[in-house]
């Protein structure tokens, strides 16, 4: 008989443990109502935890797009973009994506997760020797799961800064001088809001001869000049952020990311980045679908950005008057910091029964003691459902733990 | 001055190696004509190289069911899974693949890629001591990149064995029988055709307390009663195949993947794999596709599989008596092995200037001296197609050696 251990039995453990301690999660459907509401159990609900920002998603010019690429082209491509998997509608994709954030090239993912394991995976691996550290790999504490994965992934001395600690990170890169480096950060923050100190990273990764790497999944669509990002927003070039990732699946309202550029750079993701070179490229008529939303949210014609700016502000004044546990965060994530799990949990299931959606975040997704409710704002929000929300939330017993944060 | 060795000075070398080597890669549109034929740099071809196997990515139910459902609910689905990103459309996907594979639960994935560093991600890692390796992960040689960068990804401890060695698995194994272990192969090898040794495999690993996972993103949907893939074809159930991970690009036409077993495993996943949780959900409207692809997979009432299997055979004959240096292979994957890059770049543009997109397969993608065409055949291919690519084939000159293999 082996003495092997069990894997089943540690992951069975390892569930048990999680299921303990009450952070267990558990998959439902959501369905789309027409008007965009929710129907999760029986219940109609307004979402008010997407990344729908624009609410572009349900947007005509989208399907639209998405359709007649679809008659056009079929719904798979079939292959890899190095073998027959790339089209017309994902070169014209990339196209656009360079120029609008002013890049000279532009790579496509199937989502964000693959764009960040995949471009660190090569910047960081390329070249490296084999049996050693690839490169250095400073890191905000609260980076996206996926950047700190391709960090892993490379191979790379990860390092991680408390958040937003520009002066951490520039010591963290000087006691490591031997080795070539790389900064990741998020732009706007996924689980709080908030933004890295873009500027203050470019000039130290400056001095340091370190690549900065910016995911600007938040940003992206909603800040900035014809809302090219954080990084356009804090007046910052491609001299400065030579790596600038986005998703398609959060303001754009489709699915899919991109990684933009220097010319040299991109060409070594496509060279060195086995999450692009092995993978099916994805659908055409997603890329066709970006496409529609990319002239929307550039020309913003019909004010998106300036009605989630308004609803943000609407609900922080709200919030604030209430004395809700708000968090420094200008954008559309509006986390309320609750603390422990269960009062976080509690409190959605209150809203829900109000006929809100708001998911609770625990840990860990969050740090210990973290536990929030992640509200977003979307332009998509009529004035009164934030005020409906904000009504709904006064009447919620919150942890006075919270209240005091 | 800082004396860091700069990490774009280090791409920059290896990318002048590869490129040096012959071995660059470039990315090209190669576009969809009606009929499905390809238009790629001006010139009219025939697609030998995608994996589209039954022809069923321009299916006329494909793409009526993405478009319904893309105006019933929008493009992007604007969230993960575990927040609001769940359709009803997934669920349903998700309860027809396990099914379709006699499996207790599937679980979805924006793609293979992900689904395979997301499930070793989970299986391999959670619940492991820190600072350890996570557990032992024996992997075929000839593996998918994702699947070797997934016991990465894991921190395990990656063992490979030589191409399809039965004997030499069971010896890693047994050499670390102090880690819990995962022995992962690919179904239907992605560059090679051939079919991995799964009852044999299946049974060390019984004996061995080792859970065998199967990805069969070139086996599902062609091989195997009801197109269930390799593991069905094999006679094996999920008591023998406990992880079993298809793709939903290839032969199903769509895009994305699933993950299926047993509950507890599946819920393992859903709770421990990062590329699952922190991921947007990929489109309903995908999930609504593929949900029309399986039913016509399942009841091939056109009889595709068998269309697909004649194809295979009049090629295969054509190539033998031509002598061309076929693979052992009995799938749709129909290599033809050249040795060295420059024959294979060769080979590829005299066919493309014949009417054929067949790419070169080149290191690192298959081991050095491995080049090949990877010739695919599909059910949508005519008799008359085939003749016509074995008839350019007999005109090319190939290099002496690869006739010799
Ligand atoms: C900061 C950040 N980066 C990357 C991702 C991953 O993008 P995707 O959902 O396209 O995989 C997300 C969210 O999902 C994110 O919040
Ligand atoms: C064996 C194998 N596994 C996984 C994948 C990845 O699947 P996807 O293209 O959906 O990322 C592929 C091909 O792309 C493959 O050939």
């Amino acid at each position: 008989m082996s003495p092997r251990p069990d894997l089943r039995g540690r992951l069975a453990a390892a569930r048990a443990q999680r299921e303990h301690a009450g952070l267990s999660r558990r998959v439902r459907a959501c369905d789309v109502l027409p008007g965009g509401r929710r129907m999760v159990g029986g219940r109609v609900l307004t979402d008010f935890c997407g990344n729908d920002y624009l609410g572009l998603a349900s947007h005509r010019d989208l399907v639209t797009a998405l359709t007649r690429a679809a008659v056009a082209e079929g719904v798979g491509t079939g292959a890899a973009h190095l073998v027959s998997g790339h089209r017309g509608e994902h070169h014209a994709l990339e196209e656009e994506l360079a120029e609008w954030t002013g890049r000279e090239r532009a790579v496509l993912f199937s989502t964000g997760v693959m764009a960040n394991l995949g471009a660190l995976q090569a910047l960081l691996g390329a070249g490296a020797m084999p049996g050693r550290e690839a490169a250095l790999c400073v890191q905000d504490k609260l980076n996206h799961a996926s950047l700190i994965d391709g960090a892993q992934l490379a191979g790379a001395a990860l390092r991680r800064y408390p958040h937003g600690d520009a002066a951490a990170a520039a010591r963290q890169l000087d006691a490591q001088p031997g080795l070539p480096a790389l900064l990741a950060t998020d732009g706007v923050f996924s689980m709080d809001g908030d933004i890295a100190p873009l500027a203050a990273l470019a000039s130290l990764c400056r001095e340091r001869a370190t690549l900065l790497y910016v995911d600007d999944a938040h940003g992206m669509g909603v800040l900035g000049p014809a809302g090219a990002g954080s990084v356009a927003a804090a007046g910052l070039g491609s001299k400065d952020v030579p790596v600038l990732m986005g998703t398609l699946g959060k303001a754009l309202g489709c699915a899919g990311a991109f990684v933009a550029g220097d010319a040299d750079i991109m060409d070594a993701i496509v060279q060195f980045a086995r999450p692009y070179i092995y993978t099916t490229a994805m659908p055409a008529a997603l890329a066709a679908a970006t496409r529609a939303a990319l002239r929307l949210v550039r020309e913003d014609s019909e004010g998106r950005r300036e009605r989630l700016a308004a609803n943000v502000a609407r609900f922080r004044a709200g919030a604030t008057a209430l004395g809700l546990p708000l968090m420094p965060s200008t954008t559309a994530i509006q986390p309320l910091l609750l603390g422990d799990a269960g009062s976080a949990v509690a409190a959605a299931r209150l809203l829900e029964q109000a006929g809100f959606l708001v998911v609770a975040i625990r840990p860990p997704t969050v740090p210990p003691g973290g536990a929030r409710l992640r509200i977003t704002l979307s332009a998509a929000h009529s004035e009164a459902r934030v005020d409906a929300l904000l009504d709904a939330l006064a009447r919620i017993p919150l942890p006075a733990q919270a209240i005091a944060v």
